[in-house]
C-alpha cells in the first residue's frame, strides 16, 4: 500500500527527554529506535528537561517541531507515571508525527491549529519483550517511533484517542491597568522567559508608557534586540518563541534582576 | 572479499566518553570517524562519564549496545592511561563491534554470554600522523572505529588478544540474613542505583518480609513502578538495567534518603 | 552546473553554539537546517560554549574542523550582537565551509594557512519570514548552512567580504628569561589549558632547566602523557591542540593547583 502524501516520512526522529546525558537511558532508547529503523537519523533536541517537568517538555516540543521537515517523528518522553495507567500515544498532525505518554506532554502540539489524529499504542507485538515497567522509552516508545519513521501509519498502532490529557498553561492576564504574568524559566543566557505572549499583549506594550520595576531596576520600553540596551542594562523584548523576555545586554538577567522560575511579573500600563 | 554475514555493518557508530561537551574533544573525534567513513551515522550515548570512571563507562556500554542493530560499532574512550602501555583494542562480539583502550572499559561486554574476538589495534597506517600522546580518541580510536564501520574485519587491525583487562564489579553478597550491597550512583532523577542484581537477589526479595532502613525511612516491599508509592514516599524496584534502585515517587531519593555513590546498603531478610 | 571539485559536499553540518542543551534553541536550529536539506547529517560539536564567549567558540572551531572530511559545513553561532549591524557570513576555505556571524568567531579559521573566500549572507529569499531579531541561528544561519550543504556555492549568498572581524588571541610572550602566558580555561578533566603554543615555545622548554611554581607545587620538565607523573603529582605537557597544559595524574589540576581562567602563568627559564 503506497503512503498517502500526508503520510510521507523524512527519516528523521527527534528526541525530547528528561533522561540527562550521563546515564544509559538516552543511549538505550536510541538503540531501540535504530533497531526498528536502522536507516533513520536521530536528532537530539534535549535530554535536559528538568526531571518530570511535562509542561517544559511540551513547550520545547511546540517550539521545535514546526521547524523540521514534514514527515518527521518527534519522540517526547517525560514520563513520571511510566508503568501506570497513562496511555502511550502516536499522533499525526500537520504532516508531523508524535510519540509519547498521554500525560500532557503534547499540550502545545494539540493547541496548535490543524487536524489531529491520535491513537493509543496498544499493539503488543511492537513492544520489547519482556516489557519493563520502568523504561517505556526503550521498550515501547522508541520501537514505536522507529516504526512510524519507516512509514507505518499512526492508526495502525491501536484505537483512536480523542480525550487527550492536557496541562493548563499558566496564561498571563490583563486586569485593569496591569498585565499579571510570571517567570516561566531562565535560559542558558540567564534570559528570563515569561508567560506573556506576543499575540495577546504586544499591542498594549508596543506604544510604550508602561513599566516593569524591581529592586533597583526599571524597564519602560520594548527592545528589538539584546544589543540595543547599554551593556549591563535590563531590557524587555518578545523572544523567538513569541513570549516576553527580560534580558540584560552582555549580562545575565536571572542573577542581575534576582528573579526565578515561578516569580510573579507585573507590567503596569499607563492609564 | 564479501563480508560474512556476521561481519555486516549497520553504518552506525556510538560514542561513550568522559570528554564532556564543552571542549573540542568529542567534536574532533567525530571528525576523525567521519573522515574514515564519511557516510556513517554517529550516535552520542554520553560524553559525561565522570572523568576517568572506567567502571561507569563499562556499565553504560553494557546497558546500551544490546539495543542497537547488529553491525554497529561502539566506541568507548575513557582512557586515563592514554599514551602509556595499555593496548588499543578492536573487538567483535555477538555481531557488534567495540573499539577502545584495554583498561577494563569492556568488562561488561566481555562478561556477557557469547563468543568474543579481540585484536590489538597495531597497524600504524590506520593512525593519524603524527600520533599525539594525549588524544588517541581522535588519532587512533576514531579512525579505527570509522574503518570498522566501513566493513574492515576486526582481525585486520593487529594480533589477537585474549588476556583482556577486566575490572572487578563490586558484587552484592548474601551473608546469613542480609544482602550487603552498595549504592553505585544516582541518576538524573535522583534514583539511587545499587549493585543488587535482579538475577541473583529477586527471589529473596519477591516474597517480602525484608526491610531497608535509614534515618526516618523504611522500605519493606518491592514496587513495580515509580508511581506506585505515595508522592514523597521512598520505594525500591528492580530498574531497567536489572539492578535494585531506591527512588522517591515525584521526588529525589539521593537527597531525600541522604545516600550517595559508594555508601553501603543492607537489606535485612526475615528469617 | 556541476560542482567544481573544491565545491564538493560531505552532507555533514557541524554545530558550535552557546545555546545550551536545555532550551529549544539548538533543536529549532537543527530543524531549520534539515528543512533546507532533509538529507544532511547534523553533528553536535558543542552547545556549551560559555554564553557570549566568541574567542572560545573560535578555538573549538579551529580545533575541530580540520578533522572532518572536506565539503563539510561548520555552523558557529555565538552571537551576542544578533539583530544588530554585524554581518552574517558564509566562508569557503580549504574545501570546508563556514557559516556564522562576522564577530570574530572565525578568527582561528582565518588565521590558518590557505585561501579564503567569504561572502555576506544577504539574499533575503534564504531567510525565514518573518525574520526574528533575536534568533538568526534558526531563521538565517541554519537555512544558509542547510543550503550550503546541498552544494550551493558560498558566493551565491551575497557580496564578497574581505574585512573580517577578528579577535586578538592573547599570545604568550617571551621576555628575557621568562615566558609570560596565562590560563585560558579548564577542561572537563580539570586540565588547565594555557596560551603557550607548542610551535613557538617548545624549543625553549624541551631541554629542561625551567620551572613553573605555585603554592606548594613546582613543575620542572615536560611530560609526554598524563600517566607519566606519579598519581596526584602535577605535570605539564603540550596537549592535543598544541598548547601547554597543566594537569595532575588521576587528579584535577584546576582544583589542586588553585588556578582558573585568566590567571597569569610564568615559566622561568634557566639562563
Amino acid at each position: 500500500m503506497p503512503l498517502k502524501k500526508k503520510e510521507k516520512r523524512s527519516g528523521i526522529v527527534t528526541l525530547i527527554t528528561d533522561f540527562g546525558w550521563q546515564a544509559e537511558y538516552a543511549g538505550a532508547m536510541k538503540g531501540a529506535i535504530l533497531s526498528a529503523n536502522p536507516r533513520c537519523r536521530i536528532v537530539d533536541i534535549t535530554h535536559e528537561v528538568p526531571p518530570g517537568d511535562i509542561l517544559r517538555a511540551s513547550f520545547v516540543l511546540g517550539n521545535t517541531y514546526p521547524y523540521f521537515p514534514a514527515g518527521t517523528v518527534h519522540l517526547a518522553v517525560v514520563d513520571p507515571g511510566v508503568g501506570t495507567e497513562r496511555r502511550p500515544l502516536a499522533i499525526g498532525k500537520n504532516g508531523h508525527f508524535f510519540v509519547g505518554p498521554d500525560n500532557g506532554v503534547f499540550t502545545a502540539v494539540l493547541a496548535a491549529p490543524g487536524e489531529c489524529a491520535g491513537y493509543e499504542i496498544a499493539r503488543k507485538e511492537f513492544f520489547r519483550r519482556p516489557l519493563s515497567a520502568t523504561f517505556h522509552g526503550r521498550d515501547l516508545f522508541g520501537p514505536a517511533a522507529g516504526r512510524l519513521s519507516l512509514g507505518l501509519p499512526a492508526r495502525s498502532f491501536g484505537p483512536r484517542v480523542r480525550d487527550f490529557a492536557r496541562l493548563e498553561f499558566p496564561r498571563a492576564e490583563r486586569r485593569g491597568g496591569r498585565i499579571a504574568g510570571r517567570i516561566l524559566w531562565a535560559d542558558s543566557f540567564g534570559n528570563l522567559i515569561t508567560n506573556i505572549r506576543r499575540e495577546e499583549h504586544e499591542p498594549a506594550l508596543a506604544e510604550g508608557g508602561w513599566r516593569i520595576t524591581g529592586k533597583g531596576w526599571r524597564i519602560e520600553r520594548l527592545s528589538r534586540t539584546y544589543g540595543e540596551a547599554r551593556p549591563g542594562e535590563p531590557l524587555a523584548l518578545f523572544g523567538s518563541a513569541g513570549y516576553l523576555e527580560l534580558a540584560v545586554n552582555r549580562g545575565r538577567a536571572a542573577e542581575a534582576l534576582k528573579l526565578k522560575a515561578g516569580d510573579p511579573l507585573v507590567i503596569r500600563l499607563k492609564r
